[in-house]
């Protein structure tokens, strides 16, 4: 069993040029043209390789070889994301696709013998741009009418991307799939931070996957003329944001090492220059490994925000839109994928993730691991992204044999 | 000479309909929509009237009245604007304009005999959606090619703008006027801050009108996973734009009494809630009556908002958008105000303009004077702008009963 090297790069420089933004980067939204062009590929070059193709309830785009012998068993899922997030990067979530593609149509060619089905699967929206793992959670099962209810990018955003995803939201749930038809999960992504390069390791174990809470902050000031109010009879809603926006590092930085804090975006209105702005909405979210410390982030910033935004004579609200629990992944498969890196001479290490994955959801109702390839100076989220050629190869070879591991213990 | 106070009444309420944000406010940002929609209803109401109309060069609406025997005699200028900040209020330059053109209706009436041409004009963009006070710059002879180059709004939103309104910019400039071709310009006003109210004055006689200084400011930081880059390696241009708002206020607040500052908007990219803000753009400005308090203000907070960005390890760069000039206002027609107010037992006071006028700009070649009413609570560019309506006649009254009294005395 051999995966072809060539077609794969192929593969990969042909879908960096999709929604590419000519800095290196890429940006397909989900249910952008570039996201919606880039999942067309997938199932056109799973077709071109004899596959069986299919879009589920949640838009999860799936590429599946099967034979006879094993049409009715149980699957072993291999996947990632083909959407980023605006202006990111090439290779967050599209390589462990088309790896995964790769791995599949590498079975398909050589006719073979496995105990389970394989699919290749691309997950709708893991970014966020509609909710963040929507596609995983429906598949999983963990997806919640308040998580739709109050999505990150608000309910416009949500339904028009379901729409031009051709989607429906209450047949979304029909996704679900029942936990005794999946063998696994395996998803192979890039870092996305600079441990495995600053360390010198070529593969990473994930152990952990990080929980994660995010909200909208809403603060309602008051506007006015920017040369007639005096500094001193002003609610600026800016300067509230601006408190609000420096506290919480503040907090988090001095409190929970370990733990990271981000104000994504901050939007003032009416945001002209002459006009003292008179609302802020923030997106804000903090991640940690452990449910205990996002508790504990929680009860310290809140007040604190509050206090921030009444010291301007400015009303806070406070909306949660997404709470992502800390996920355990399965150590014997873990096991698996350190055996065959090091049969290879590749060093391997364990390590948590920082980011949330399609995994966290996945580990919910099926054995699910994740190998982490090196990020060049950790850098993700951006056009400047990278991960050298031989590392993705590496994470390839790893994923492809573990597979035949599994299957051969099966 | 008599005001028709129904007739204006009625029409300051069409006005009011045209952009109404059904708050109470209006947006009418120039070129859009509404704007254009005001500006016809003026013509049309002028010609109506049996008003002459034109429109120059730099779009400026004109409603003349002149007879046979003041046709080649100088102008005497009645005017303000009818466009609006985003989500402004109903009265600032809207209330001017209507009172101007009643006021010149009132003069056609009666077929006044005057020893000037007496003009409701309606500048435009003096609020800056496309760079402010453009079209009293254009008639003034004060526009520069530097300003156009550089325009509050950016080059295209200048651009598109000017196109809407079917204007060229080569061409602006030909809506110069010679200074001797005018008798002066009268602007009546809201107050947009509390000082008449508090005082319970009737009427204001501007004295000088602010100058400020406008930039654009630009951070650029590093982009990154929100999930994956501890906090100690980030240059996170949200956090730099967050000091650098709280740094500026505390500055002005403490060093430079009487002046203000404002950020009216902050934009941070890409803007989502798992990615760190890459970049930030500010929109800065800060006004005083005094120039060398603006020269101050400049000196002192350039390197304390450089100083911030670099302890984020975030670049900076500062744009020049506007710079006004403070103003000083005609003394003479001041006091032919302040006796025409008197004589119908109106309370007058003395006091500077904290806004920008087209004033400022006429000012600059012609006797020039304000007459301000009071705003309910000091509030403006807000819905909740609001004037007494018999403050609005009050300064009606004394807007034409100036001109009579110019009439009688040139």
């Amino acid at each position: 069993m051999r995966l072809d090297a060539d077609g794969l790069r192929r593969d990969f420089e042909t879908l960096s040029q999709i929604g590419a933004t000519g800095d290196g980067g890429v940006s397909r939204p989900t249910y952008s043209e570039a996201h919606i062009a880039a999942r067309r590929w997938f199932l056109e070059r799973a077709r071109q390789a004899g596959l069986a193709t299919g879009i589920d309830a949640a838009g999860n785009h799936s590429a599946r070889f099967a034979t006879e012998a094993n049409q009715g068993a149980a699957v072993l899922l291999l996947g990632s994301h083909l959407d980023s997030v605006p202006a990111g990067g090439r290779f967050d979530g599209a390589m462990g696709v088309v790896v995964a593609l790769n791995v599949v149509i590498a079975f398909k060619q050589a006719s073979a013998t496995l105990p389970f089905a394989l699919e290749a699967i691309d997950f709708t929206d893991e970014e966020g741009t509609l909710m963040g793992l929507l596609g995983s959670q429906a598949l999983a099962g963990t997806l919640s009418r308040e998580a739709l209810a109050s999505p990150r990018g608000g309910r416009t955003k949500l339904l028009s991307g379901l729409s031009r995803g051709g989607l429906e939201e209450d047949r979304l749930f029909e996704a679900r799939r029942d936990p005794d038809s999946l063998v696994g999960y395996l998803e192979l992504h890039i870092e996305q931070g600079p441990s495995l390069e600053r360390q010198g390791i070529d593969i990473g174990v994930v152990t952990r996957i990080v929980g994660s809470r995010s909200f909208r902050i809403d603060l309602q000031g008051q506007g006015g003329h920017a040369g007639t109010t005096p500094m001193d009879a002003r609610h600026d809603a800016g300067v509230a944001a601006s408190r609000i926006v420096l506290k919480v590092r503040e907090i988090v930085v001095r409190d929970f090492p370990g733990a990271v804090i981000t104000v994504g975006d901050v939007d003032l209105q009416p945001g002209a220059f002459n006009v003292i702005p008179k609302t802020a909405r923030l997106s804000l979210e903090f991640r940690s490994q452990h449910e205990g410390t996002l508790t504990a982030i929680e009860e310290a910033i809140r007040p604190a925000m509050q206090a921030e935004a009444v010291a301007e004579g400015v009303s806070f609200q406070i909306t949660p839109v997404a709470r992502w629990q800390p996920a355990s992944l399965d150590p014997h498969f873990g096991e698996v994928i350190e055996r065959v890196a090091r049969a290879h001479g590749l060093s391997t290490t364990r390590l948590p993730s920082g980011a949330g994955h399609d995994a966290q959801e996945l580990a919910a109702i099926t054995r699910t691991a994740m190998i982490f390839v090196p990020s060049v100076g950790g850098i993700s989220h951006d056009p400047r992204e990278f991960t050298a050629w031989e590392d993705v190869v590496n994470g390839a070879t790893v994923l492809l044999e573990t597979v035949e591991e599994l299957a051969r213990h099966r």
